[in-house]
């Protein structure tokens, strides 16, 4: 990966990594205590009194306010997408880029009922066009085929990371509380198993999938690309960690997600990650700083294979189990509600006491 | 069971299941057809799709308005609770319809969330109270204790289950458009045991649970008295039907909440069902009228053993899975915005023609 290490402002990564805190320990026991307290049997709304207290041991609030959920879709396309890896043609991120501006695409739909602002980002697509509404971040149009190149250089992963980070800050500076992931990219799929198989070391055979619909031979033809790919990178000379790895394989969106999760861990911001690309971003954000695992909220299990390997990686359950495969941030739209109604319970449920219910202990 | 069907409103009740009609499957095919025209590979937002066809079938129209949910919570008490079913005392149920009529219990907080009308409806408890908003529609306070003699009689029965279907026409006449079903009463899963395993031939064992927490012996116990009950109603004399079996085992909740589903079910409104005692009040009402169970939507599964069974036998699957066993219709609350957010992608998401989207059919 050609890069002239003296013009990266890895200064401010490393202070942006540097400067990202852990969940609080003493919140999340707090809240516990707290729910115990509620007038219901102990821990009897389960994995939504583990959210409640995951969410306010991220925010180090015992009593957050009701979440302001912003959702980040970034775009972009992939040089290995000329390789048969995806049902679909590269022309279709473009095409999708637009749908997301004008409103019509599913996560634009999922985002209004969740009462989300919904940014869409263009990381890195083909596009000649910039739509309105669209944040263009682009250095470059498309990444490389990271079968036979790198996907981008040290010093764009670099950029992209930061701006991610940025555009978190802006959102919440902007009155965002929470941050959902989302991405769309034909080919991306491909590149998420790329980078999960080389940041997790499994083979590509367990982690590379059907994404959007490929047939039997396209999914050959994509885990061979996807196990080159990786072994190019790993085999790439003085090259190790997470940012080289991100240059050599990965795509500007995730690059970007990757940098939206630094910049929201960074602030006590929780992240609710989509399927498998934007958990593949959030790799890349806790390998480089791996405080940023403890902001993360799961939101839904994709089929994708790798997905449930890449969750269990980060010590995450996802809160849905529906079927999705779409992705653009559909499955964190669909959990927002869920978040919003573990918080409701912490702030506004009553008591054993205030109700005046006997407490059996149960 | 002691009843005189002279003066039985049987005509009533027959008219009622005569009137139910089964989903369309034609709305469900044209729904199926529209989602695949949208801008998306086919199928891939997964079970919400075919929560937005069953929802449409059930309403009979293609293009549904978005939902408007009420909740109906109905409470009892139970003779079998003072056989130590339960980790909580009697008491409980009228502390918790105060507490629910109050707006704190955990369903109040998930019901605002989800923009639902909340109806807190006395069935049967033993409360001297009647706290303001709660719709009190009690024949007896409390079931008999169903180990040793019926939890009412068949005229009570049918007078809950015409007193639920009403109730469901009042919210649908001002509004509602969808109603999910809550309970609350001390020892209630025990009763909702033992009516799945009357209704779908289950030994005790299979479907009797820990509900809201009793310990070993609080369970060994619990399993026998349903055993003993089911036993009982099985062998009393010239007794057979759902409608029987109701008086025998069931709470005075279940039978209002059973009345509840057939009586949406006859207006094409989709019930959201909750957990396994909701449920058990839904295996009544199909045992009654099998048409109502193409108008149920699973909310969530219980870690009660006989919910996933009775799912099974009603060909549902849930949308959550979170360790939900509190009741109040919880899960039906949680599960709302995921109703909306389906019928939302049938209504408003762009297809691949409006949004200029290239479909490569995959």
């Amino acid at each position: 990966v050609p890069s002239d290490p003296g013009t990266l402002p890895m200064a401010e990564l490393d202070a942006l990594i540097g400067s990202i805190p852990t969940a609080s320990d003493d919140v999340r026991a707090a809240v516990a205590a707290d729910l115990d307290a509620k007038a219901q049997p102990r821990r009897s709304l389960g994995m939504l009194e583990e959210l409640a207290a995951r969410y306010a041991a991220i925010r180090h609030e015992r009593r957050p306010d009701p979440p302001a959920f912003a959702l980040v879709v970034a775009a972009a396309d992939h040089g290995i997408s000329r390789r048969g890896v995806s049902a679909y043609p590269p022309e279709v991120t473009a095409q999708m880029v637009a749908a997301l501006a004008g409103g019509g695409a599913a996560v634009c739909v999922l985002a209004r009922q969740a009462g989300a602002r919904l940014l869409v980002v263009d990381a890195g697509s083909l596009a000649d066009a910039r739509p309105d509404g669209v944040l263009d971040v682009r250095t470059q149009r498309g990444s490389g085929d990271i079968v036979s190149e790198p996907a981008m250089n040290v010093a764009e992963a670099v950029r992209l990371l930061l701006a991610g980070a940025r555009t978190a800050g802006d959102l919440i500076a902007d009155g965002a509380t929470a941050i959902g992931l989302g991405e769309m990219g034909i080919g991306n799929s491909a590149v998420a198993a790329a980078l999960t198989a080389a940041l997790l070391d499994f083979p590509a055979e367990r982690v590379t999938g059907r994404g959007t619909g490929v047939d039997d031979a396209g999914l050959a033809a994509k885990t061979a690309a996807v196990a080159a790919a990786v072994q190019r990178a790993h085999s790439a000379p003085g090259q190790s960690g997470a940012l080289h790895l991100l240059a050599h394989l990965g795509g500007h969106e995730i690059a970007f997600l990757a940098g939206v999760t630094l910049g929201a861990a960074a602030r006590r911001t929780p992240v609710v990650i989509d399927g498998y690309i934007s958990t593949s971003a959030a790799l890349v954000a806790t390998s480089l700083a791996p405080a940023a695992a403890s902001a993360l909220i799961a939101s839904h299990l994709s089929p994708e294979p790798g997905h449930a390997l890449a969750l269990e990686h980060l010590r995450l359950r996802p809160l849905l189990d529906l079927g999705l495969r779409l992705g653009e941030g559909s499955g964190a739209a669909l959990t927002m509600p869920i978040v919003s109604a573990a918080v409701a319970i912490l702030r506004d449920m009553a008591t054993f006491d205030s109700a005046q219910v006997t407490d059996s202990g149960a």
